[in-house]
């Protein structure tokens, strides 16, 4: 069949409406720039008539060199009893100034009813005069039919009465929408197809993950002959999200083998992925499939052995091929493999035999029951390697630290560090101060280090993470402080876990430096 | 059709292989025990050769008086070149001393030349002997067959020979496996089909999320036959996870019909899913469909008016069913409506025309833009729309506090604070210590608080997160913290934003305090 398939994002429009999501107008700019180069063709950018920041987008982008992609314009049918000219909303769909539209309109008579309350009739007129002025007015004309599935079950005639409606008028593409997401897959074949057979117009598929089942949803449709796949990045979305493009697409290319992207771009996708994630401020999920940290992380240790054999025996496709990377995790519950294996990711040498793997095993388990996680940490478990094969070496001596945070009133409160170190038999005493305690503490162990290490001049904190790991014991509860540092070659990760986060962030900041001295004279070797 | 489902949970042994999770061994029986209670038929504990805490679990939990579920214990097939009785795997999983015992066999030919490195014919004789030794031993036998859908598509003829191997040998149920997760629902249904129209056995689905398509698959299993259905609580598994029992349940039963738990069972669904977050030390994901936070919150004005009109107009199912329910969201997003049915929520009455409504909207935007979310911090929101009514009234003023934390050497650092409060023209000057600079604030704010307020004796913290929001500035990043509170009657969420951990944290806790205070005479109205 080989059909092309045509891809539609609407992350900065339906994506927006995702608990925690809110998006400013640079974030939006970037992202579309991103969604251009990786050749989606049809980018909703926001409902201008909600919304003063989408109509600022809009204007925006019009300067915007796009390569390939259309910009959407996001709006709904005429309001009852107005004429469509002077609808506010229309208006505003036009002053988007875009060269496609989109158009929901009602398909569900209960929708029509109890929302917009109004006769059938009235509504069928609304999606008629607003999709035919709009067509006039030369735009692309995309109508989604919203709560199409739930209205055809509800009153089949009436939900084909309603497309017809926006077919009649010239709407270029029918968008079948199962907006509440509740639908199962056969449905939305039978249903689709049935649509197919009826429609000579292109048809297009919008689904919501409520059931748990919107890219099986978006691949039924598929199969049924649409043509067009809505859906967001990272499946943002109302309630539990959008189809997530990011799942979808791979499916489309590498098991339905349907051209959507071209393979090359396709292996830009997990940059995609996690680049909209921090536009967004999420933290990405690390079990999404394809994209996420785990997806093809391994920490079972039959797994890792059977993966060290033959990849395919436990991955379903090469991760290179959606931009991701294969992973041995650590933890107190791995076998000897993953430990040897993650010891030759740093270049040393173990094997099942020698007792430091036994050693770091056991200290693995040990650390592991006071929530210490290396999964996130691979600098920290270098550090770990090197304790366990008695080769470390202190580069400096805490003598002690006090953080001070003052506040007075109203004003912001004061963070000062002092801290005095020891190497060798010189000791030295330095202060810093910061926006907090830890940025402080940080900025103090730095100065006096300097003196001893001109190197550490060269190692920024990338990232700080904090997690609180026993939720029932309120403040008093331990917390893991994950650091990322990063110098001009490398980053690396370090963990430190304590009740007090002055002490779990002065841990990882201890191993940071560590790691950065220890990996001196040898530059160019990857972590 | 109503046929009878048969739900296997393993959360404890599939479950475990996610990167992050890693259970006690009282977690374990904590959890089987809430699976038995909800009606799960079969809890798969473990893999007792694999692992001493597995084994540790399987002697305790014949104390435990379970009500109906049978206890399983996983294994691998006897080993090449062994004799069945003298395979330590074997010996293991009779020493576990369940009813029931699951066998994996290898169904891939991939699996039996590159992983075990063994002659076809000898796979399936490690089949048969396994499964009938442990037959006649007594135990109800479960088949898993490992990549049975990966064999099937390289070579029908052998992944069918090793079922036969199995079904002959006495298996009661053959298990199909996606162990990879890479298979496509029509795949799942074609196969499953075709096996279930060639053997009499019972046949079970076992699936994995790497396409995203776990839920589908396992639907489609069953409608093309099977009886058993596994899986684990949240999905937890390998790479992206296992079937997610609590996506797969309420679609079978309010979806399919069929009833795999009874109606009033499935109200605990929203629960067990907590109870095992909280077990795992997951944060809960709040998209998760059916039982996540956000799975019936309502963010867009539009939808939140629709809803407020007909629950249906944007709800698959009513949330009550699964124990979930409505949540409606306030962000700086939000139109009017949303922030007045949040009012109402807490018995304030507010309307689009007063000045108060558009003075909350202003303030969430300008909130929002600093990073502040009150979409989990509804008693902030409480005081907020205090203030902007102009009716909030400070129960204290701050003087000033000063929170030191000390580390001399190896030794654990110190914590402590003293802080300065005035009520009325009386201040009062106090000192705590705590286990961290936050619970050492905490302590002394109590402390000061309690001379002049002495229902603050009845609020304890319950709850305390940490989220960096910008994640690129290091230790100079804000950080977001979220207070949880409770007293004997209420529970109610609080949120801090600043550069400084300490400052946000003092913001969580005023709110807190204000909150309490605020309520008092109120007794008995739930927020």
């Amino acid at each position: 069949m080989k059909k092309k398939i045509l891809l539609y994002d609407t992350t900065l429009r339906d994506g927006g409406q995702a608990e925690g999501v809110a998006f400013s107008l640079p974030d939006k700019l970037r992202i579309a720039d991103r969604l251009d180069r990786i050749g989606i063709q049809y980018i909703e950018g926001g409902w201008p008539g909600s919304n003063p920041k989408d109509m600022a987008f809009f204007r925006e982008i019009r300067n915007y060199p796009l390569k390939q992609a259309r910009v959407v314009a996001f709006g709904s049918t005429r309001r009852a009893g107005v004429s469509v000219e002077k609808d506010g909303n229309v208006i505003s769909l036009l002053g988007a100034g875009t060269p496609a539209i989109a158009v929901f309109g009602k398909s569900w008579l209960l929708h029509v009813t109890d929302v917009l309350r109004v006769a059938p009739r009235t509504n069928l007129e609304m999606i008629s005069d607003t999709v035919g002025y709009l067509k006039k007015k030369g735009k692309e004309l995309i109508y989604d039919a919203e709560h199409f599935f739930d209205g055809y079950k509800d009153d089949a005639e009436y939900a084909l009465a309603s497309l017809l409606a926006a077919a009649e008028a010239g709407a270029e593409f029918l968008v079948l929408c199962d907006t509440n997401g509740g639908c199962l897959p056969e449905e939305i074949y039978r249903i689709t197809k049935l649509v197919s057979e009826r429609f000579g117009t292109p048809l297009g598929i919008h689904t919501h993950d409520d059931g748990g089942l919107a890219t099986a949803n978006t691949l039924a449709a598929v199969r049924a002959g649409v043509v067009m796949v809505q859906g967001t990045i990272n499946g943002y979305g109302e309630r539990t999200g959008n189809a997530n493009l990011c799942t979808i697409v791979p499916n489309l290319v590498l098991k339905m083998d349907l051209p959507a992207l071209t393979r090359p771009r396709l292996r830009k996708l997990e940059d995609l992925s996690r680049f909209v994630d921090e536009m967004a401020n999420i933290t990405p999920n690390p079990r999404a499939p394809f994209v996420g940290q785990s997806a093809f992380a391994h920490k079972g240790g039959m797994h890792v052995d059977a993966v060290r054999k033959n990849p395919r025996s436990f991955e379903h496709i090469d991760p290179a091929q959606v931009g991701n990377r294969r992973r041995v995790l650590v933890s107190e519950l791995s076998g000897k493999s993953n430990v040897i294996l993650k010891a030759i990711e740093f270049g040393v040498d173990l094997d099942k035999e020698t007792p430091e793997t036994a050693r770091v095993l056991a200290e693995l388990k040990r650390l592991g029951e006071e929530g210490y996680d290396f999964e996130g940490a691979d600098a920290s478990f270098r550090i770990l390697l090197q304790k366990a094969m008695g080769k470390h070496k202190d580069f400096f001596k805490l003598e002690g630290f006090r953080v001070i945070v003052e506040k007075r009133q109203d004003q912001p409160p004061v963070s000062e560090a002092t801290i005095k170190i020891k190497v060798g038999e010189k000791s030295e005493l330095s202060a810093g101060e910061g926006d907090g305690p830890v940025n402080a503490l940080d900025n103090a162990l730095r100065k006096v280090l300097l003196r001893f290490y001109p190197e550490i001049g060269q190692v920024h904190l990338a990232d700080f993470k904090v997690r609180d790991l026993d939720a029932a014991a309120g403040t008093a509860a331990k917390v893991r402080v994950l650091i990322q540092s990063r110098d001009r070659e490398d980053i690396w990760d370090t963990v430190g876990v304590s009740q007090n986060i002055i002490e779990a962030s002065w841990q990882a900041l201890v191993d940071s430096v560590d790691y950065k001295l220890l990996k001196r004279g040898k530059q160019g070797k990857k972590k």
